[in-house]
């Protein structure tokens, strides 16, 4: 299997791509319509646990909500990986949409998410550059702190 | 009027295709860009009432919630038709997002929202298969359990 | 520079094209993908601050909301010129996102959200036509009452 530029750059980075994780309902990972990938929402797991469960802004601080989002990133990237040849097939991220499981009144969601978007620039370089929304959610499947999701243009 | 592949499962299943719901607002119910389409949310109007209203894990169960996701699903299937000749005409559902209605705590957003899969599943068969998020909403208009959007890939 | 029909029509609301809005985390404003344009999630931000902060339903009322989602609407529309040659160029938006920052118990999501798509329709016409999810966020980004997204298709 040919090594990709994008998986030396995680590797530089002290990461691995994982597995693909498997849907917990009746759904697929990723599909492809023309030349737009698109990925289901991604929870933190590593293995068949999560990494982390609960609410950033109280069980959960800022930073291990940061790590939580650079873990969805990683098996967001995991997803295409299954639909394209090669990583390096990414002409462009297009969308992060990423949604905070946290407690009331809390307001850093972008510090949050900027864990998924600092790992996508730094994995993809311009080609990881791409829009963002930041919700923050009042419950979350099986009490996960992130979900995202990965909107991708291939080559 | 040729009576589609879908609808015929559909009635298999004891479902008729509904009238496309009326937007709520100042905007449409479908979309059709190149060969995507994409719905407005759908809210579970049988007729002119909401099936059901009320907030899963509270006034309503994991079960009456699968079933609005449900028609919700119809409702959305009824949106695209209105654009497509047949919904025979759909190569693919590219996307479920589905916005569970909730009480504090729930978690069990993922099997409401195999109301909406299945469906698809059961009537489009491979078509059907489908990219999802599940994300649990704390207040939703109208009071309603589950928003749900398609989008879709046109022949 | 050209004075575009749409440009024409915000002044003849009394309204003006702002800057496009700085990204509040790593990302970008806005990405085009093929013919589709697709923002990031949009604050009102007027200038370097928000028009309003709080929790539409209780720091809030409707009308405020609503002219909340006006805004981000205009910003939004001046994330897609910053793409576009003029934004005259857009054949057809395709879809809102609309994200309302509520207090507990509320159900007014669409009116609020009439202020985005009434501009949209205001200053677009038939190409302002969109699809529309609506939903109530427990937390925002920046305590910002309203977010905002838009997909359109480029001629």
């Amino acid at each position: 299997m040919p090594w990709s530029t994008v998986e030396s750059r995680l590797q530089e980075l002290g990461l691995q791509l994982p597995p693909a994780p498997q849907p917990v309902g009746a759904y697929v990972g990723v599909i492809r319509v023309g030349n737009l990938l698109v990925t289901s929402g991604q929870l933190p797991w590593v293995g068949d646990r999560l990494f982390r469960t609960g609410r950033v802004g109280s069980e959960l601080t800022v930073e291990q909500g940061y790590e939580c989002a650079r873990i969805c990133a990683l098996n967001a990237l995991a997803q295409l990986n299954t639909e394209l040849a090669s990583l390096d097939h990414i002409r462009q991220i297009i969308r992060v949409e990423g949604y905070v499981h946290c407690a009331p009144g809390f307001r850093d969601h972008p510090k949050v998410l900027n864990g998924a978007s600092d790992l996508l620039n730094q994995v993809l370089g311009e080609k990881g550059q791409h829009t963002r929304t930041a919700l923050g959610i009042a419950d979350m499947p099986l009490d996960a702190p992130v979900q995202l999701v990965l909107w991708a243009e291939e080559v």
